[in-house]
């Protein structure tokens, strides 16, 4: 057993409401390092805790608050003529979380989303859903299916995934209402998910 | 339930070896669709079943031949100066999986290995693994830190992820071998992983 693992408290997470968000944002230009930085400055962060290496970025806290910075980085990132994708999990529940790294004692309404809630572009994704520890996972893999179903995101399997496809708000509305489904559902879950704009892919 | 999830055969993934890789190469420069098509040239596909649409690649078939397509296809997009990331996943099992689209009766070498194996160039790497179905899920992501622990690979725990440093040779030759190992020990398994270079982020 991996020692550094094996020192982390293995029970916690069940019993937390913790969501994180471990992402990554992928503007295709040579400027993209000027892109993040800009957007970063316009997005508001208080209200999760955040740590970023040369990898990835973590935001953890309510999943209400996550998910309302993770889309305000990515909706202020967006420029009409870039190609850009952000990919990233959210995650709640994992037992081999830790407490700490977290706020959590917060109230009142997601401070980006008043800045942001007019900005509307079409967006593709693509996400998975991993309850762990449960011998019916597919069964909560249809019902969040559903859900995006019945929020026009028309909704289709592809290898190892479920593709939607819709306005930039839908989609991130759709992950902030599965995540409260799921919060209260499922102990230990993850969707990794990849959003992505201005593709110079044709399809056919 | 969701009809199109219905209509596939729930059970054939369990006795299935096919294993898939569903990814996305994002080359943080203008000029990234030249370096995606150019490297795709350079890549030999035969081995594996593919499909592409705006978000991403996949390719199914025996394990060997899909992580050896995936390396050769990254490796082959590296430049020097240029920030790059691949972001996938490696799956094998589900058991909302078809027994279609896929090739698996190939014998033989793997096909690129000749072409990359003297490429070398650091890169740092973040993964997760995903057992379903299966209640000790925790055990088995010990052993497979171990196994990157035993390799060189300085595996270190972060939020949601395991962090791996280390030549990319080095990196997808572990890749190869946690997906023979896993294999033939779980029935359904997920891995998501990032690979990045030359990130410009300056790390304390």
């Amino acid at each position: 057993m991996n020692k550094e693992l094996d020192q982390v408290n293995l029970s916690c997470g069940i019993d937390s409401n913790i969501t994180g968000c471990r992402f990554s944002l992928y503007p295709m230009t040579d400027n993209f390092v000027d892109i993040i930085l800009s957007s970063l400055e316009k997005t508001d962060i208080s209200n999760v805790w955040t740590e970023t290496d040369a990898l990835s970025t973590v935001y953890r806290g309510k999943s209400e608050y996550v998910v309302d910075a993770v889309e305000a980085l990515f909706i202020n990132a967006y420029k009409e003529d870039i190609h850009m994708t952000i990919e990233g999990l959210l995650s709640k529940g994992c037992p081999g979380d830790s407490k700490g790294d977290v706020k959590m004692g917060i109230e009142g309404k997601s401070p980006n989303q008043e800045l942001i809630k007019d900005i509307h572009f079409p967006a593709l994704c693509k996400f998975s859903l991993y309850p762990m520890g449960n011998d019916n996972y597919m069964d909560e893999i249809y019902d969040i299916v559903d859900i995006a179903k019945d929020k026009g995101l028309n909704p289709k399997s592809i290898h190892y995934a479920t593709r939607l496809e819709g306005d930039v708000q839908d989609i991130f509305n759709y992950f902030g209402e599965i995540t409260k489904y799921l919060e209260v559902r499922i102990s230990h879950y993850i969707i990794h998910f990849t959003i992505s704009v201005n593709s110079p892919t044709v399809e056919d």
